[in-house]
């Protein structure tokens, strides 16, 4: 049996790497674990989530993957390097992927970043942008409002378009960023009305394009592509809340995904 | 001292790689060798450019690298899996790069390559297309006379529009691609008259750019990116006809770019 790529998030927005997975990798079989229960993993203490996230790990542990994509940008600030460090396959993370990919499409090095207030606080992407490249301006605002109008599935439209404005609207008074990374799993589905608002000589980033395009990288880098022609079939778990899971999935998969049928929801047990 | 990514090329195509390389990454130093004397190796049999190849390497690992990038599409297919299977730091090439960022990138699945006839007539591009995803429809096409072009500096213009019109006239016509490989580290020189022949609605990914961003990855990934907030000192190397090394240079840098005055260009002696 091929091995997997597991993919564990605090919810449901990593089913948007997923989905960027499964588009640019569709050769591999993906099990995926959001832990619904518990999320969101944005306002506990660094301790907490780390335990959360050994414990979505040692679930994982179980089956049979090869790399692990922690798509959850709270996880990934507070415990990536650990995972790499403790790990015997390769791990990645959703910050640095869109991190590079700003530095790669800036023109004028103003790069913007919108993420939860724990993400933004965290300053995660500002460090990894500057690690690599110090005369990036890095202009953050968290945008609170964003997770819960996903969620409720409002995602175009008169009320997605007025908050949206009113949260971006600090980011676009000053008019500097060439570049605006979507540091939270979950904005890839309001990007449309996102570009909308802060114009289109913006290019926008999505952290969840990105991670599954350096997954792929990875894993070419460690002979650990798939080579079988088998249709992957995937697995899907979370830990409670399976409506929310549910309505998030066919918002993101409503285009047609190979696969996706044979994908199965189930309630995963962390004890 | 902090080592340095080495970056080869048969020629000067591989600069913009460099130049990318400095960009998006610019703690790092570069040492970069260009054989310029037995370029091009685009119509040598594969032995021959194997071993040209090994002869670029032995010069650099004279050198202290940390990273070694292929920044020329024949060396790429030709050397690239022994080079990584028989140095023991990372080896990236500069086909594969470019072939994630178009899958990444399409939304048609229709994507255009175009290189050199070598480059083209390898398959590489495809191949490495069709590994990841075997749905991608290929178009390659060569253009043998985009080189000679940028050698002689004629990259806007009539001239240069009425030539890779004529080249682009194949793939043009057939009107499927929404993305577009520019398979030849000399092509992202054309790339403006290029968008301009092809059209805005194609999406135009260089695999200079792409590789760049892949030693990014590929560096983080194996902890060995730059600390240090020295100005990276860079070295470049060709074996002969620092004319054509010197004009595609300017052309290149043209914009403004940290530490280009400090680069000298000098004559490596291979014997």
């Amino acid at each position: 049996m091929e091995k997997a790529i597991g993919v564990i998030d605090s919810g449901v927005g990593g089913l948007t790497v997923a989905h960027e997975l499964m588009r640019q990798l569709p050769k591999e079989k993906l099990i995926y674990l959001g832990d619904t229960l518990r999320c969101p993993y944005g306002s506990r203490p660094q301790e907490e989530v780390r335990s959360f996230t050994w414990e979505m790990v040692e679930f994982l542990l179980e089956k049979e993957i090869k790399m692990l994509v922690v798509a959850c940008n709270t996880a990934t600030a507070f415990a990536l390097e650990e995972l790499q460090q403790r790990l015997n396959f390769p791990v990645i993370g959703v910050i640095q992927p869109g991190a590079r990919a700003a530095i790669n499409f800036t023109h004028n090095n103003h790069v913007g970043v919108i993420g939860t207030e724990g993400t933004i606080h965290s300053h995660a992407y500002t460090n990894a942008l500057k690690s690599i490249h110090a005369g990036i301006q890095v202009n953050a605002l968290a945008c609170p409002l964003f997770v819960p109008l996903v969620e409720k599935g409002i995602l175009h439209g008169e009320q997605a378009e007025m908050v949206v404005k009113e949260m971006l609207y600090p980011m676009k008074k000053s008019n500097h960023i060439d570049t605006l990374i979507l540091g939270c799993t979950h904005y890839p589905l309001l990007r449309e009305t996102i570009q909308k608002i802060i114009g289109n000589h913006v290019t926008i980033i999505s952290s969840s394009e990105e991670t599954a395009r350096e997954a792929s990288t990875i894993l070419e880098f460690n002979h650990l592509l798939q080579n079988s022609e088998e249709t992957p079939q995937h697995q899907f778990y979370a830990t409670g809340k399976l409506d929310i899971f549910s309505r998030i999935a066919k918002n993101i998969f409503s285009e047609p995904v190979n696969n996706f049928k044979t994908v199965t929801i189930e309630k995963a047990v962390i004890c």
